[in-house]
């Protein structure tokens, strides 16, 4: 176990003196909003000693070679909307926030990027390229909250990736502090580069724990002036399934596919108070996004997919409205109605082994006596447990959950899956990730964080055991 | 300045026993065509003082710790294909030939994927796609000779980069023996992946110093049943250049956009022997490609391209038949026509900067008493300047040539590019490496080198002083 030491008032005052007094926080009743992120269970709560909101990369850089200097743990926190407690200080220490890190630097058109600090709210993003006729493609399902610094350090997945890929493929380059305080650029506006070694793209999905992000620059497309979106019906939920690599052969190039079983159409429905939802009692959605250039490519390629979708078995095949984008959006919400501590779970496999694994995982959650939902982005292999505690008391609940999980990850794994698609590993996972890890895996990134953190400093307690 | 063991009796036993005697190699007269690769100036070439040629990740973990053992460094070979000088032995030691790693091991059609080992062909690759239907995107320039764990070590771009990206976006998986001899796989059949640090984007681009790629998992897509090649001939360089931006923002997706200047037109019309190509004197070949899934699509898009490339002053816009290709891919062979030695090099830009940056080097280009040519990937940004040494004595030479490379390189980094898109650093660009890259950006390389190289066994005297 490692150890570190106290944040005394020694080392408050020399934070104070980097960012002015203001931006260091030690009362207590301003630190309990930093003991936790999106994580609901209160026993997987950490109170941090302080707290600091630095206005640069430069204040960044003097505030982790303090903590080399005095050997406390920094963990990095942007709008804590973590899934994977990758938030939480599980070694206390000083919380690092992100936000005032948010302006938007630069929108390129010719260039077609754009360049913003690290924590400026990834819709924010999107809303400026769109304000100038393009796209940012990255679309984590909470781009209304979270930034886009820790899109990178997380390589947020979400809606979009089917056709546009996730984070890690929208950045063109990252400026980060490492964790001994030096401030680097990695990467540039390039399509193509073999100079060295490709940092960003290790630093991308790092977690916080290789450096911690202050700019990014993000590449911009072209917005397609026309969408379509189909909402397929099935009932049966290997048929809904099977229709997957169907339509990924058939050069449709989907923008989404996502797929909410039928406690997901009901709780959702419930959530947004539809009363009229069409199978509502044992209907699978299948929503279906494809964006086009053209409005007769679009007509053609509706075409292709509602005959896809009726081939395959969907009961009804109908054009998607708001509403269903509402009740997709409130997913995570909606699990409020069923159980107030609830467990989002984010596994990924290959695309052709979407199918049995999630009959997989339905035959598994037969055995237990939680509720298991499932939703995913079918589109990209993956998916979203979510395990429902209800009346369970914490220790049934915690030995069922981690029952549970091996067995899932298991089975991921021998189809050549991951612990996790979009959401990270953070606190959550760790000990599945010193688990499930192949070792020559895990030693690897050992020995890249070892040399370039040799005092442990950033987001201990994150990914693995450093 | 970094110094080795020589590779003894002994060593050359250990070998022996490791592969079978028939594949270690101490004879002078079989070691001298490993001295170089695409070098064509015997002033950079290297004996090494054994080549060995395994079969497997198995034999080649023991060779390498053989090598930390008795400390000797290693060259990996490939194809020799290296227009870096990659695979020049430059501290001597052994030659690790990847020849006889050569079987395609899995084509999954459903899961669209393909494993190989490092040393299959590219060319062979995206043959057993074509037979099942799909295509692998991977192209460069030299695919009939080059390896695919070569490709990847160098992250090869080539042709078909502006639709599809470069090798690294091409690749799931693979698998490495690390610089101390343990076999390791990074990555996953996966879409998304949030699951610790990537380390197979880390390894693509190295160049063979933190592993020797044994196997490679890249992505298998669709195949468009559609192309078009257009021929557009300017006369103004200019002119064809600002076409471009028009191209990149109409919603095309070209798949490539070839840039030949007025000498490349020449020299390779007159090596391939055709007499009658349009605008021999004056014209500035443009080849565009687009690829398409229906047949109505293509003429729409056929219409765009033509417009826009007279939109943009081309005097000509043709069909570019077999005849145009062929030219194109004997751009390096017709170099010989002028010149026995000629330096080829590979810079990459942003692509909205690659108009003044042909432009500069154009301009720079009229100081110096050599030939300047240039051919471009100007759809990302990449560009080869080829320098014709013909009758200048070796000292003029190499002094005009480095006084030349700073000026080109000084412009290029002031414009947010970098010395390679896509041949890789090598031996023959380490010292610019050193000098262009930012102090902060290189001292992380070097970190992450000595951290999983600590004896600095793999590939010495590449990229930069480990």
């Amino acid at each position: 176990m490692q150890t570190y030491n106290p944040i005394t008032q020694e080392i408050v005052d020399k934070l104070k003196a980097i960012t002015g007094p203001s931006y260091v926080k030690t009362d207590k009743d301003i630190l309990v909003q930093y003991q936790t992120d999106y994580e609901n269970d209160p026993q997987k709560f950490h109170m941090p000693e302080a707290a600091v909101l630095p206005a640069n990369a430069e204040e960044i850089s003097q505030i982790v070679k303090l903590a080399n200097e005095y050997h406390f743990p920094i963990t990095v926190r942007s709008a804590g909307t973590s899934l994977a407690d990758g938030a939480i200080p599980v070694y206390g220490g000083l919380v690092l926030c992100m936000e005032r890190l948010n302006k938007i630097i630069e929108l390129n058109e010719e260039g077609m990027y754009l360049t913003a600090e690290a924590g400026v709210r990834t819709l924010d993003i999107q809303k400026e390229a769109k304000a100038h006729g393009l796209m940012y493609a990255g679309d984590p399902s909470s781009a209304e909250s979270c930034m886009i610094g820790a899109n990178l350090a997380t390589n947020a997945g979400g809606l979009r990736a089917v056709r546009y890929g996730v984070t890690r493929n929208q950045v063109y380059s990252l400026e980060m502090v490492t964790p001994t305080g030096e401030i680097v650029e990695c990467g540039g506006i390039l399509k193509k580069c073999s100079t060295g070694y490709d940092l960003e793209q290790l630093i991308i999905g790092s977690e916080g724990t290789l450096g911690i992000i202050t700019k990014v620059t993000v590449r911009l497309i072209p917005l397609p002036p026309y969408h379509f979106d189909v909402l397929a019906i099935y009932t049966d939920p290997r048929q809904a399934l099977y229709m997957v690599p169907q339509l990924m052969k058939a050069g449709i190039d989907p923008t989404s596919v996502e797929y909410m079983d039928n406690s997901y159409v009901r709780d959702t429905a419930d959530y947004c108070h539809y009363s009229d939802m069409p199978h509502y009692e044992d209907g699978i959605y299948v929503i279906i996004t494809v964006e086009t250039f053209r409005e007769d490519e679009l007509d053609t390629k509706m075409e292709t997919v509602c005959n896809i979708c009726e081939e395959t078995g969907a009961v009804e095949v109908l054009e998607a409205d708001d509403r269903i984008w509402n009740m997709r959006r409130n997913i995570q919400n909606s699990c409020e109605l069923v159980s107030k501590v609830f467990l989002t779970d984010d596994v990924v496999v290959p695309v052709h082994k979407i199918a049995p694994t999630i009959e997989k995982i339905m035959e598994i959650g037969e055995d237990y006596p939680f509720q298991v939902k499932i939703n995913a982005h079918i589109g990209d292999g993956n998916l979203h447990i979510v395990l429902c505690k209800v009346n369970m008391t914490d220790e049934e609940w915690a030995a069922s959950v981690d029952k549970f999980h091996h067995q899932v990850y298991e089975y991921a794994y021998s189809v050549g899956g991951r612990l996790a698609g979009e959401h990270g590993i953070g606190a959550k996972k760790l000990q599945y990730m010193e688990e499930f890890t192949p070792s020559g895996e895990l030693q690897v990134m050992k020995t890249i964080k070892r040399a370039m953190d040799p005092n442990n400093i950033l987001n201990p307690g994150k990914l693995f055991n450093a």
